[in-house]
């Protein structure tokens, strides 16, 4: 069954409108009589199609059902910019593995200049494919993707939990990754830091310190900047959940 | 420094051969006195070129030292042939993640059609895949890709635990999972079963029950086939690493 993302006002007034009128009318070509499902909060209404209009539809709702596909706390990911798609392969996993919001950064040794003026345009497509992915993972929440920042421009203050993944610390921190995860309260605000494909600095490993962050390692192996935190987010989900 | 997996007939004739040959001495126009790493069973060598010939390469051993980079037990990943470049993208993933062995499988659902006489050449080139990506994480073991079989090919008889991913469970099937996941000891063989894009088929499920697999759900949100073997992966390194 079609699944869409509405405004609580949708709800509020029976209608469907804009984007998602666009895509089940016009290119979905819904039928009066349908059904499909309307995504609201945490809340997922079953609908029956009523009438189509030019521009609005109307429904009725049949069902709603609270679906709980959301963490008990929030996941961001600092994302140093990787290279060639691999963003959007990034953003498809972690919405899928219940991410919160993704920040791309900028960091010394990211390789991929963005221009100011192309950086709108790209923020509102990495914030169509997370949305696409919500979706096809049936999450109530679409991840939201912010930034793109250099790291001193992202303000550190509102996080409980800050890690981030530095290859120059031994296997011994394993440990400790586990241990932040565990404590993972209800609520709490985490930020985890995943660096480019060369790793961060050590000027930045240093900053990000400063901010509160601690460094951990993640397994034996060396993971790409677009594994890594694929591996932090099952893990937290696989322990958590 | 350039790493290259060698036999232990290599290491004791203190020769480079064969493909690390080629790409040391044609490719990368190795030259004597250069260092590089050779990797054999879980010990790495720092060795230095000390002369060319036309077939092979001498080296003299300066270091060696065991990279423990491997689980203590072995993870079998049993995944449902996906469509487009997906495997390609699971077994660098999974490789990175620790994986010991994948086996692509043709189910019920499976979209992609391999044919009989491109089987061999498909494989030859998903196993450079997995090499590549074990020198990029540094792994000492290559994993093997072997298959492409149908369900009822696969031998399950040598596994101590087999569970797969299946959609219908409920999410109170979480905690199996990390019950499983908890109770890996040493030396155990483990195969996780990822069905296609629309999941097994309930015959496929009866099928891998009937074998002793146990259904097992992976969180709350609908994973991708592509991201699935992840979580799994990701989750048992973090907790038994």
């Amino acid at each position: 069954m079609p699944r869409y993302f509405v405004s609580k006002e949708n709800i509020d007034n029976l209608i469907i409108d804009n984007d998602n009128y666009h895509h089940l009318a016009v290119v979905n070509r819904a039928k009066v009589g349908e059904e499909v499902e309307l995504s609201c909060n945490d809340i997922t209404y079953k609908v029956k199609i009523t009438n189509i209009n030019k521009d609005t539809i109307n429904f009725e709702i049949l069902d709603c059902f609270y679906f709980d596909t959301e963490f008990k706390f929030k996941v961001t990911l600092l994302q140093s910019y990787p290279k060639g798609d691999k963003l959007e392969s990034i953003i498809k996993h972690s919405t899928e593995l219940g991410v919160y919001e993704i920040i791309p950064v900028i960091t010394e040794r990211t390789i991929v200049k963005i221009e100011k003026n192309k950086k709108e345009a790209k923020l509102n497509r990495l914030n169509l494919i997370a949305k696409e992915a919500a979706k096809q993972s049936r999450r109530n929440y679409i991840p939201k993707i912010n930034g793109i920042l250099s790291l001193d421009e992202v303000d550190f203050s509102k996080y409980d939990k800050l890690i981030f993944a530095y290859e120059v610390e031994s296997t011994n921190n394993n440990k400790k990754f586990l241990e932040i995860i565990n404590d993972i309260k209800d609520n709490d605000n985490i930020i985890i830091a995943i660096g480019p494909e060369g790793g961060f600095s050590t000027k930045e490993a240093n900053y990000l310190i400063s901010k509160g962050f601690i460094p951990v390692s993640l397994g034996k192996r060396i993971l790409r900047t677009e594994t890594a935190g694929l591996y932090c987010l099952s893990a937290i989900g696989a322990l958590k959940e």
